[in-house]
């Protein structure tokens, strides 16, 4: 298996003192702002990816938000820029650049400076991102879809063409030769999140797209995601292989469970409790056109456990709660982390494996601590682990 | 004085190979482009800039260019990101960010971003670009002067006032608090180059910001700028200072002004006759409107010298010419690159220079060879320097 970490990147100050009744401001503005804080937190995360490169990781993920402190990568592109600065071998994951915000030439362009800047290390993940980032930039959520199609196309044809033009719904060019191009043939490849939308899955499945199916193992999501996958690439008449499939987890390295809820937890709270409260949803994302009518057609349970079921943004974590939740997580021993991921992994069939173990803006010591532990007791393990099959994918298009 | 860089960065492949009768394709397109001499191209302008910091630069300068190898920025910012992780103490000049051509608020928060990742060494230079860039990204010249405003303005905005709303001619936002903010109070300096338009120099010195006045010290250009600025900041209540000021020149450092001529001289004639040229201005700017009718009024020579007078792009340059042109230029021993830079200085009352020393894709030990000569030979006496005075602005708005 291929191991990367998933960095959320939270601002490090502390925001809770800000909080009235456990709930941040509606926004926060320039006098919340510590500068010495956001300083730190580039400065301490970048420190960390270059341990984790020391320690064996295999790639480091970075994302793109707007106007939270929930994540300080507006333009993850910076930080793979500087990411490529601090690392020789590790693969960078952007994951994703939130297309329908984006000026697709300008994004080709970048994302093909990183291609070499990284010496094609580059992973492009794309994704359509959520309600805040909308209303941030001002882009119509029910132009998200129509929006990232046309981005798609225009970034495949600038990287791909020898010179290209293009009339679009929102963007048009012509004759436009971009330079540099990436290092990768025919370019990077592009990765997408599939967090329920039937659409998602029949786009990346057409275009033979590497998928993280679902936002957790629960429920019949994932599997109900990887068999839709799984049919439509049939229909193109290719096999879904692990190497098309991803997953994150949410995990933590300690002598015991309870170990690891005693210092995590406070941490883990606070990222569910006010960081991804802070600015979250009022209404719901189907309101908006961001779903097609039919985009939970395929699952089981709907929109159920998909990113569309906002009551997530609405609970409020307890230290009950929580202490229950994390008996079914890899949180604890090195012999319970690895064998709770091997075990998700062969389930989905999934080649690599996105950690996240740093919720919450936690001390750099306790971050560089896990990036340790996982680098020492958990990386090996993982790495030596070999996912041979997609037993959701198996017996699917074989009448085809 | 304060010493900066001023890197173009061009491709480091050859491209003459592919001209005909010394002119290259109308494109380049992708079967012209070599990946590994992008790869190259990029680290070892890292590297040189790593190489800056140790010898004593006081900033390295960025630029945007699109669709050419005359400079492969296309996103100036993400160079700045990788500068960030490989200097400490060096100012970082993006000079500048195209404003036209970028969604403001994005670029607001890439900005923010970088002067965090910087530590507050961001010098954040704005422009409004060449022909090509508009051509590339579809925007009208006609729109550059109204989009450059609409960004600044909005620009300011997100990072100064605690939340705010905007309605633009092209760019709305509505109760946007952007996270990070910048790190310098209230904003990184705006720098802008003056290359000739009167519109330009009254949106500087009605902003406080520093120019760089005039593409060189030929002509009257120069004085007529810092002299119709002078009179502008009057208005303003203001005087002009030296640190209001900055001027770009070339300079190369040798034995002899002769062996400078014969090491420089090829790379210099590649830079002007080939890469300069590629996908050069067919049409004068004056007919796209991104030039007012009274752009050139203040000036004794009109448009001519400016970047308006397109003449400069249709002429070849010479071996007999270069000599001859050499003659005057910062071309030589240590002593006469000095004495030109200091008196040239003088003369604006400019307290920071900005040099070129490498055009034309020179060898990697070249362009090393040249910061540590400068490092050793010409810095020291220059940073020594204190420009007291500027000689234009004296008298100017005495009377008000």
């Amino acid at each position: 298996m291929k191991v990367f970490l998933f960095d959320l990147m939270h601002y490090k100050g502390d925001l809770d003192r800000f909080a009235v009744d456990g709930v941040l401001p509606h926004r926060l503005g320039r006098r919340h702002f510590d500068a010495q804080a956001a300083i730190e937190t580039y400065a301490q995360h970048l420190d960390a990816w270059e341990e984790m490169e020391r320690v064996g990781f295999d790639g480091i993920g970075v994302n793109e938000h707007h106007a939270t402190p929930f994540g300080l990568m507006n333009s993850p592109n910076l930080l793979a820029a500087a990411a490529a600065m601090r690392t020789k071998r590790m693969k960078i994951l952007i994951y994703g650049n939130l297309l329908p915000l984006h000026e697709p030439l300008r994004l080709a362009e970048e994302l093909a400076m990183l291609d070499c800047l990284t010496g094609g290390r580059l992973i492009a993940g794309v994704a359509r991102g959520a309600q805040r980032e909308y209303r941030a930039h001002n882009v119509a959520m029910g132009e998200s879809r129509a929006r990232f199609d046309e981005c798609v196309d225009i970034m495949r044809r600038a990287w791909t063409e020898e010179v290209f033009s293009y009339q679009g719904q929102f963007h048009s060019y012509e004759d436009v030769s971009i330079w540099p191009r990436p290092v990768q043939d025919p370019h990077p490849p592009l990765w997408v999140p599939v967090t329920g939308s039937k659409d998602s899955i029949e786009w990346a499945a057409r275009n033979d797209i590497a998928i993280t199916p679902g936002v957790s193992a629960a429920g019949t999501a994932r599997e109900d995601i990887i068999r839709y996958y799984a049919q439509c690439q049939a229909e193109e008449g290719r096999k879904v292989t692990p190497g098309h499939l991803n997953f994150m987890v949410d995990c933590y390295v300690a002598d015991s469970k309870a170990q690891a809820i005693k210092e995590y937890g406070p941490h883990y709270m606070y990222c569910f409790n006010t960081l991804i409260k802070y600015d979250h949803p009022t209404q719901d994302f189907n309101q908006k056109g961001y779903y097609s009518q039919t985009a939970h057609e395929h699952m089981r349970s709907g929109a159920k456990g998909t990113l569309a079921d906002i009551s997530m943004f609405n609970s409020r974590m307890t230290e009950e709660g929580l202490k229950a939740q994390a008996e079914h997580m890899a949180w604890g021993t090195p012999d319970e982390v690895v064998e709770r991921i091997i075990t998700e992994a062969d389930q989905a069939g999934a080649e690599t494996v996105l950690l996240m173990c740093n919720r919450g803006a936690m001390p750099q010591e306790m971050f560089l601590n896990q990036i340790r532990r996982l680098g020492a007791e958990v990386l090996p393990r993982l790495q030596a682990h070999k996912v041979t099959r997609v037993p959701f994918a198996e017996g699917v298009g074989a009448g085809v």
